[in-house]
């Protein structure tokens, strides 16, 4: 029967005990699969049922999860990502993210789809996953190394050039609660602390090699969907030829760009910075991830003074505003370096920016000094001041060990007047836009379970004139058009659909910049699969998920409370468009409890219903 | 643009005003069709929108409206059907009721989409809508015919055989509260009252014939759907065989059967009234609706004694349970008279059965005797006095005018006692199955704006096992399987699915007993009206429209305490398998509860919340 069949998908999962060396491979039925889907369900899944409450971000009871889905690896642009989970050393609550490149193709041909690490390794060790086998290796020889160093020293030894590597530099073997996960040397986990956690289990990287194409049902449905992408390149043209960060000139414009730590909105230097200025001066070429036609990833290369080294990529927009216009810095070449140096040495360059804009807000207003800071003058707008913090902050030394710890954790040991310079939710920097611009990315940074991650952008801006997003509203129902101001119930419905989409896309794992509607997903899982899916269905998976990590997050002691945004977004900017625009917290607090009613939780307490519970039977 | 192409679909509404006797045509958007659809959502929007509060359903204040939907009329099984609506002079809420047959095609080949009737005639009319044109008739030599006498009185003096008429008998004329409206002779708009409102208006019947197929944008997809369901008619293969009430045994045994009053469990009687044996008894044929190849109507012919006309049909399961079992007669040529009587008169048989059955239960606990009747000795089992209640009941003679109210009312003119024998839900008396065997069907009766409505069932039972439903279910993304006895969250969500489903099919009007998935009635629709649809378009759709009539039955003074059961699914059948089985309260006030947390609407008043209605968009 069809319901019984998955054709490319077996669900095979890789368990890893650090602590004694022990591995086992257990096996998956269809109910499972087709329960949790992979990706951010599988992560989600995990962590709800095998971690203890309270468990120690940084301790061996805490699990590392390497999750793929049922598109992973497959010939279809977007389908080369992994998710990766674990609790958060940043945040305390969950923390998840997913990230490109190949690494997560590899670990498929490698024929696992979820590789569990758990307990902590006595020594520095990476793994070695290469065609259904595995192998706990010593990294002695490469602690402390960089990226790629890392990378190149175990392709050598392994006599492999081909071999993928997931790994962290010293951000991570230090603890910086904010360290990444590095998929080759410029696909990054990002958010949450990933890094950290890897590093406190004294796991150096993952690296994998397989030749096993994952088996397909039904290819015709993948084929079509890979020439209706090719044929229609054009969604998505701005990411064809600039990768992201086209239009940050209209973003200044708009008060969406952050400036000076989310206080200001004037930014002159603004075109300076952009992706089209990229292009057109320091940019040698595009790169992409596995099986992809778009080929965001911009390459860029600098001399003097920075040197910075191409093999790690170019700067994102989130990385361009982070580390530029939100600490006052238009120096490109300056921005370039900062994001090779977060890539070295696995620093999630939004959180760092945002410490870093932090930090230098204290510093100006006098709750930092130079005594704290070895002499760095910590203004806005220094470059060498941003470069340098990056190097003390992956290294813990000085002011760095302070600022690794998360602006939320550094506020409270600044005191109490810091705390409003924190822009963060439960304890995650806030991605690299602007709540007071589009409230309903507001709601997302509110309740998005890993708090202001960056991907909340998606929840609402691109769902604003006519573009395919819009069409697949209209198409599933959702009254159009939307205004960016627009926080009312209608706007909360979309940002519940939005976000089921994006859960699914995570769950897949598809990249989020693919112009993919829920049908030509829905075709592609039903063609790999063999199940008889329907949108439906992949939306409850999605709601199933988003329940369970919100139970996750209660567990570990978070409450309806810990849905807010920080000070900032409801103060005026200081000039810009937005000078006489906060936010209105009422009108944010509402927001939030239709949410609350439309998931199924208790209005006041966001506490999922026991019923919704029973429903999506989660266990 | 594809959203703004309306192919097949005018909406276009006749508006006739009887009481100044003037007519107007009116058209509507595309905006407007693709938001309330057809049928169901129509009637629904016009009484939410234009009936005050408190209006008379039996003054000239109240609306009667025939609507189509976008698929009547096309060359489709299950596609001849159309919705009436009113505000109900039995519930005093919402009435609306579907109903086959073939006036509906033939309405929409006259031009039209919805006629709206409003005020009260000075004296006895009838509508001729041929071609796009209205002629308001006069009735008087009409007034007092039964149904037969009336469509050939019509069709003889308007000289055309094949127009087709929506009329009333002397039920409706007489204000039967549970009057109905026929479709030719046999094909029933049955609960509600509606036939009761046509009266009041002194509006006897409305003639139809028009010559305009309905145009339909994209062919294709509706050709591919008539030949699969050609070629699947064993997907319902009972209905082709017997029609309804092919499992009456099985239901006798399980416990579904309503046997006097449903106080009774135990029915010896059952194989000789169920629908095998009409096939091998009295059936001469079976008839079909336009368009349909299922053929599901039951002709009936009989001799001495009760010489039953084959014009008017046979009887369908609720006519046999509700008359039959459930008056606890047996006599299949009896049942059969009734079927014909209540026709030929326009009498809801379900609502007779169940106030006959009322009646003999007060009658033979002494709370009525042959002082009141007249003589009739109304004992169950009696079929005499089954058929004689039906006679003075249409003629609201002798006790006939008491029951003609319903057993609510008549209820609580006979005294407090008599309350608990009335099975109703807000004035409706119950559909022919139990839900002490089958709750789902209980939550149905407790929550469905127009009471206790015998299409509730499909809200449950039909999911048991492996059929089509079950199968869609699945796809759906619903778990299976579920239990009869299941209340929980699951079934409550199974429910919410269904009732959009059933709610669509009422709007599109599309036959709910033909097996068409969610997905192929998406499909047709899109190929008819150009409409760029989906599923969730098309459940959100329904989700309005059943908020819509909440509030209007909120408008009109319901509260959450009205979506309750009476008092009898409360206790044991007297013997069978339900003897020690009756429902428990708490679950299914629990059930009822979270029912209205998924629909949006407060978890204690059953108030739907503002935000949904904001978030609806309903005016």
């Amino acid at each position: 029967m069809a319901e019984q069949a998955n054709g490319g998908y077996s669900g095979k999962i890789l368990r890893v005990n650090l602590s004694n060396k022990s591995t086992s491979v257990e096996t998956t039925d269809n109910s499972f699969l087709r329960k949790y889907l992979g990706g951010a369900g599988f992560v989600t899944y995990f962590l709800w049922k095998e971690l203890g409450q309270g468990t120690d971000p940084l301790g061996p009871d805490n699990k590392l999860i390497f999750a793929l889905g049922p598109l992973t690896g497959i010939p279809l642009p977007g389908s080369g990502r992994n998710c990766i989970g674990a609790k958060s050393p940043l945040t305390e609550g969950i923390a998840k993210s997913e990230v490109g490149g190949f690494w997560g193709a590899e670990l498929k041909r490698a024929g696992y789809d979820v590789v569990i690490v758990e307990g902590k390794a006595a020594k520095p060790v990476y793994l070695w996953i290469h065609d259904g086998e595995v192998g706990i290796k010593d990294a002695g020889h490469l602690w402390g190394k960089n990226i790629k160093e890392t990378q190149q020293t175990i392709r050598t030894e392994l006599g492999d050039n081909l071999l993928r590597v997931a790994a962290i530099g010293p951000a991570g073997e230090n603890l910086v609660r904010y360290a990444c996960i590095m998929n080759g040397l410029f696909d990054v986990a990002g958010r949450g602390g990933l890094g950290a956690v890897m590093g406190a289990k004294n796991l150096k990287a993952v690296a994998v090699r397989g030749h096993q194409a994952p088996p397909i049902s039904n290819s015709q449905p993948v084929t079509e969907l890979r020439k209706w992408m090719a044929a229609n390149l054009h969604l998505v043209k701005d990411f064809c030829e600039y990768g992201t960060g086209a239009a940050m000139e209209a973003f200044e414009a708009a008060g969406n760009l952050p400036v000076r730590n989310f206080r200001d909105g004037v930014f002159p230097g603004i075109k300076k910075i952009s992706a089209p200025t990229i292009k057109d001066t320091i940019r040698i070429g595009m790169d992409a991830c596995f099986a992809c036609t778009v080929r965001c990833k911009k390459v860029v290369q600098v001399k003097e003074p920075y040197f910075v080294d191409p093999a790690y990529g170019g700067p994102e927009y989130e990385t361009l505003a982070a580390l530029g216009s939100n600490c006052g810095i238009d120096n490109l070449e300056a921005l370039a370096k900062g994001s090779e140096l977060c890539n070295a040495y696995s620093l999630d360059t939004i959180s760092a920016g945002e410490v870093i804009a932090f930090a230098m807000e204290c510093f100006e207003n006098g709750l930092l000094s130079v005594k704290d800071t070895d002499g760095i003058e910590l203004r806005f707008g220094n470059e060498e001041a941003m470069l340098k913090l990056i190097e003390l902050i992956a290294r813990r030394e000085g002011i760095g060990d302070l600022l690794a710890e998360g602006a939320a954790r550094a506020a409270r040991k600044i005191g109490k007047a810091a705390e409003e310079f924190a822009i963060q939710v439960k304890g995650l920097e806030a991605g690299m836009h602007d709540p007071r611009v589009k409230p309903g990315l507001g709601l997302g940074f509110m309740v998005n379970p890993q708090g202001a991650d960056h991907c909340c952008n998606l929840h609402d801006t691109m769902y604003i004139g006519e573009n395919w997003r819009v069409k697949e509203l209209k198409h599933l129902g959702m009254p159009v058009p939307f205004s960016l101001e627009d926080i009312g119930p209608r706007k909360v419905a979309l940002f519940k659909l939005v976000q089921q989409k994006l859960i699914l896309l995570d769950s897949l794992v598809v990249c989020q910049f693919l112009p993919y509607s829920f049908e030509q997903l829905n075709d592609v899982v039903a063609a790999v699969t063999g199940w008889d899916t329907s949108i439906t269905e992949l939306m409850r998976i999605a709601e199933r998920t988003l329940t369970m990590t919100r139970l996750f997050n209660l567990r570990e002691g978070f409450t309806a409370a810990d849905d807010k945004l920080p000070p900032r977004f409801f103060q005026p900017k200081t000039d810009g468009v937005l000078v006489d625009k906060p936010l209105d917290p009422a009108k944010l607090e509402h927001a939030k409890r239709y949410y609350y009613v439309l998931m199924g939780w208790d209005e006041g307490t966001g506490i999922p219903k026991p019923e919704k519970v029973a429903e999506l039977d989660i266990p």
